[in-house]
């Protein structure tokens, strides 16, 4: 079975079950987040106070931790509502925006790794290599002189915090990465329009959280949300050519919507390595 | 005089005096409420600290609290903005989200109606249900078997709400339903693409708290909020069709903000029961 | 050299760096800065926790004080993120969002000035006439009976604050007035309509602190950022017309997005007096 009809399947029950996804998350895009998790058909809930975050994540399908605003009140809420997830047996993905470039931030991405099991860990490169540090006592895949090199050091990366953290890792870049050790995909969707608004990376990982909260494993939950936030980013800009940024955003979440099983059968672009 | 000629006056009277509105709000959809104030010809106003919470209330014409993303620092302020309002005789609208939901929120419904006045309670048919078992000591409604029946059983207990909290009560659905426990109003306004993006509820609230802002009585300023929400969705729903969630949001924004005394009189559908 | 002519080398540079633009600002608008800055050509980075704002201050090009939403937490980091910034030259900009409108805003505003040194102060009259008060220990500008002399006494205070704090002083309204005290420079570019939207002040310091992140001085990235915001509205308003709120905002952030020097030699209404 291809990896397209596979996650033809997961986003058919994933429109079905309308899973509800928990998210305590950053306020820059949390809008955002919560209209894309409706747009690709899940239900969003934001709660981040510490004396419910473990209730509510005990009933959510899934639950994401995105570290884009961290602060001292929130923190502990993550981790409370980590644990409940983990104890229920309910998918965690850890977005660990902005690791390696503050020491709170750091600090916590390691605290958080060793509390808690995430399904999923989706960050880009410069995120991942320092969460490599972390998880392996090494210091991470250095920048590498050709492309082909960097992409073979950031898959093999990927695979070493996968089998460390016994996780998905997806690593978003201009040909996006996702391994759980065993299974590897690239998903070479998207267009360069992607990084002109913010939030894309946050949306990807509201993406992923929905599949997972559809009962999706990790490599499926992560190719399934990756490649359709990069087939609406090249649908967007088809549609909206050079307008701006504001007319490609909307057009952005009205393709997220649009999005269904055929979609990933004509326009996925998604390779098992 | 019929309900849409009262509602009609009502926006002359809000479009000409402009009146400010307070809001503690969640982070979610925040943007969208001080949009949509705007879109209806009122003025926002965003303080959630406690030490300005009574200063700002005070000088507000309405004040919205909404429970979205209930935290410790911002329940204070919320006690503490609902006092002022009450002693200075602003009215404050009260939106539950998510009443029911977890052990805080319901608390925190609880204490919010103990010590504060509201003039209008707005949530979904959850959410009031929750608060009826507070305010009664019953168990509120049960989820009954045919939706004639169900309707029935909503507006009897929106009477026993407003009758006991001595308040206007709001049940946003597929038909919504007002009340003061002596006037009822039924809205027919509204479409199902309303569910598919982030705040429609939270915004509505927003609505309402413009018009009692500008002094329209509890019953006319639901009725004018919610039927406006509703008619603005329709209105882009007719705009966009199926385009997608980006473009009816902008569709949406755009029918709030023309929205006029004849679109009332034309477009409502609202019946006295 | 005209002065369209330093800013269109200064909107190339800005373009050619990228600068990283660390904010500290309210959640009502803080998507639609990040989106404003990336449209302009930075890069926005949003942290607020004390543990952390002093170290990305320090990495940052420019930071933003906004007073939108203060609040307890934020203040403090506000103030260490601001001495940080003042200690290794990273430009600041203060938003005094509501100062005059409670004792809590007054008196951080007061608070931020005697322990920062702004590159630039950019709020509207009533904003700016507050800390007129608190600059000079003169109670600032009384409201005037006619335009001209309204202005005229604008332009005086302006001058006063730019003195009395070393720093430029932007007030933003129907003529917006920009000074460091040495030089002053007049915008008439604008719109009304950009009164209908919220976040168009936040926005506009957004512009102006991605300028000062690409070296332009105060009255130059004063007068790019306020022109980007005015030219744009003037766009955005041609391209929608009456269609409403929703779809303006969005011509907005396009029209940001395809500002170039160009846009400043062919529509910048600038004046220096």
């Amino acid at each position: 079975m291809s990896i397209q009809t596979e996650i033809a399947a997961a986003i058919n029950m994933l429109r079905e079950t309308k899973p509800l996804v928990h998210h305590i998350t950053n306020y820059v895009t949390v809008n955002d987040c919560a209209n894309i998790t409706l747009g690709i058909g899940a239900s969003p809930i934001m709660a981040d106070d510490l004396r419910e975050a473990k209730e509510i994540a005990s009933i959510a399908s899934a639950l994401v931790v995105n570290m884009g605003t961290l602060h001292e009140r929130t923190m502990e809420s993550m981790l409370a509502a980590g644990a409940a997830a983990n104890k229920k047996g309910v998918p965690v993905l850890l977005d660990p925006v902005g690791a390696g470039a503050s020491a709170l931030r750091n600090s916590f991405a390691g605290i958080f790794l060793k509390k808690i099991n995430p399904a999923v860990i989706r960050g880009n490169i410069s995120e991942i290599r320092f969460l490599g540090g972390i998880s392996s006592a090494t210091k991470g895949v250095d920048a590498a002189s050709s492309d082909a090199t960097e992409q073979q050091e950031a898959i093999a990366l990927a695979r070493q915090i996968a089998a460390a953290q016994n996780c998905t890792v997806a690593i978003t870049g201009a040909v996006d990465i996702i391994t759980d050790g065993k299974r590897t995909v690239l998903v070479k969707n998207g267009h360069k329009k992607l990084g002109d608004i913010t939030g894309t990376g946050c949306m990807c990982s509201s993406l992923i959280a929905s599949f997972l909260g559809a009962g999706a494993d990790g490599v499926i939950a992560s190719a399934g949300g990756i490649a359709a936030m990069g087939m609406a980013g090249e649908r967007a800009y088809a549609h909206t050519a050079n307008k701006g940024n504001g007319s490609f955003r909307v057009a952005l979440h009205d393709a997220i919507s649009n999005t269904t099983a055929q979609t990933y059968m004509e326009g996925g672009r998604l390779y098992e390595v």
